[in-house]
């Protein structure tokens, strides 16, 4: 048996695509660390993806999401679905990562060639954590990951971005939290396609659910408007796009320390898989999707250009300028680029 | 008394040179807006800021950030301070915003002339919650406030960004939070220059200050390498960069709901403004604060330079043809920037 080629592009593309699991780890290893393989990986892998489901899994500290996201995957791994899991660790640009516990998932997991997990870390990307997430559910989804569960901490604007930009979002509440936890949660709950209230077994969680079911009696919000909304390019969405209340967020009692709930909850998300697809809804979070990543693409590409035409002492006199006061930063950008 | 003109660019500046709090307030809602007047307010004003010590106060959800913000801005402002509080909001790209609780605030806090507060959210900028919060920051800076209070979330990369620009970085911790908080808390202990541990008639507050002082023990990471490194513009630091172990942070013990250690943990940020100024620190973070601030812009101008000279359908069928798997992102955007 011949070695893989781990060292080229093509020795790299063509072992994830003999099932390597070292060149799919290889792989994402150079998304994450933003190395000239990085770019021509995703080209060469583009035309094989597209055709898993992406679930991002998102929630304030302290509702149990990794023991979720955990459970889950067992749950489709026995319905014979291969299974990738990114975690996103949004501490990373300062701790260097690995915060959210896959140690303790490996326990159970470990082993199965069905399932693949990895926690994402920036280091030193201009590009940063969302673009390299997208990156490495794009890789996951081309090597022929059924479903990919993206976890991320439900706090700080771009976590909650990468979330929203999956096919579904699963939304993770816990009874008994406090206060600002509690105001954290509701800026997230606009983009749940289905609730979890998960510790179930704690006092206080039909609270939670009756709660819910006010909030959302007092109407669904169209996330694909909130998702578009000014942090998107300017593109059109497809002119039918279906009703948002079309799709009410059912809400599911959860135990993952128990397994309890959890088939019911991986039941919630293949119906608003079905209903994507048979509503046409999944092509508009296909448009989105690609359009968030279009942009972050073309933000750092611009960047790049004009870094690499800049020479570091005029950056450093401009920097200077701006730091004493004797030059607004608008300005200074409007000089920099004027030099380009 | 003539009324101010509040409708152009020169009046507002104008108002707010002469103290008007109206237009204080109006030239930050531009600024979260990110309306055609936020950029010429931001460079007419820019010459008059520089002066104000800016104080990031972050930490984990549950460790009574909100409450230690409001004592420290009463504390300053018994020695007679001006004081602005700009808390940011992370969960308002999609809730709308005002969740930190400044309406709390307002009851010890209102009718004073010599204190400021406001909530940011960002309501559809490209540019987003960290430019609109550091161009806050400076009008607040410009009219003249002595100590500016920024409060994030301290989870989340940009949050955590925001938080580590400021030039004195408060990093709050509570006793018996759980296991996931903790682990967040981990990530944030580096850009720290000073620590609060509140809540600390709490049990377990003396075993939090033992755990910092170990870790402490262990080194001092040099903070200005982790917020210079990737994702800052490649500027020079200046030669004489002082030796990071000069200042060890000192750690306070406080009950903010009790007003305890409150003066201690403002004399210990104000040692720290002393220290910066006199070892030369402070330039380097007004360099570090300047880069950002450019690197920001620069994206921001580049992409809406480039948007602007794009014709929707050209960016549509380039979004279509991405979502359909026909061409890469990175092939697309080589398009986009070709056609321009």
């Amino acid at each position: 048996m011949f070695s893989d080629d781990l060292r080229s592009v093509d020795g790299l593309v063509a072992a994830q695509r003999s099932g390597s699991r070292r060149a799919l780890a290889r792989i994402i290893t150079h998304i994450e660390n933003g190395s000239a393989f990085a770019q021509p990986l995703i080209v060469a892998l583009y035309p094989d993806s597209g055709r898993g489901h992406i679930i991002g899994v998102t929630g304030a500290p302290g509702t149990g999401k990794s023991t979720l996201v955990n459970a889950m995957a067992l749950a489709y791994r026995q319905r014979g679905f291969m299974v990738g899991i990114v975690a996103v660790d949004p501490t990373s640009p300062f701790s260097g990562g690995a915060l959210l516990g896959d140690r303790v998932r490996m326990r159970d997991l470990a082993g199965d060639p069905g399932i693949f997990i990895r926690s994402m870390a920036t280091r030193g990307s201009l590009g940063g954590l969302a673009q390299a997430t997208a990156d490495a559910v794009l890789v996951l989804d081309a090597a022929g990951f059924d479903r990919i569960l993206i976890e991320t901490v439900g706090v700080g604007q771009s976590e909650v971005e990468i979330a929203s930009t999956a096919h579904t979002t699963v939304v993770v509440e816990a009874p008994g939290l406090g206060d600002e936890v509690q105001a954290i949660k509701a800026g997230i709950l606009e983009i749940a396609d289905v609730f979890a209230v998960n510790k179930a077994d704690r006092e206080g969680a039909d609270r939670s659910v009756t709660a819910l079911r006010m909030m959302l009696s007092l109407g669904v919000p169209d996330k694909h408007q909130v998702m578009h909304h000014g942090r998107m390019l300017p593109i059109t969405l497809p002119p039918h796009d279906p009703d948002p209340s079309a799709w009410m967020p059912p809400i599911h009692k959860t135990v993952a320390t128990q397994n309890q709930g959890v088939v019911e909850l991986v039941d919630a998300v293949e119906s608003h898989r079905l209903y994507l697809e048979q509503s046409g809804t999944r092509q508009v979070r296909d448009r989105l999707r690609a359009a968030t990543e279009l942009r972050m693409i073309l933000r750092d590409v611009l960047l790049h250009r004009v870094l690499d035409h800049t020479p570091t002492a005029a950056l450093d006199a401009l920097v200077t300028a701006v730091a004493n006061r004797q030059l607004d930063p608008y300005s200074a950008v409007r000089q920099l680029l004027g030099a380009v």
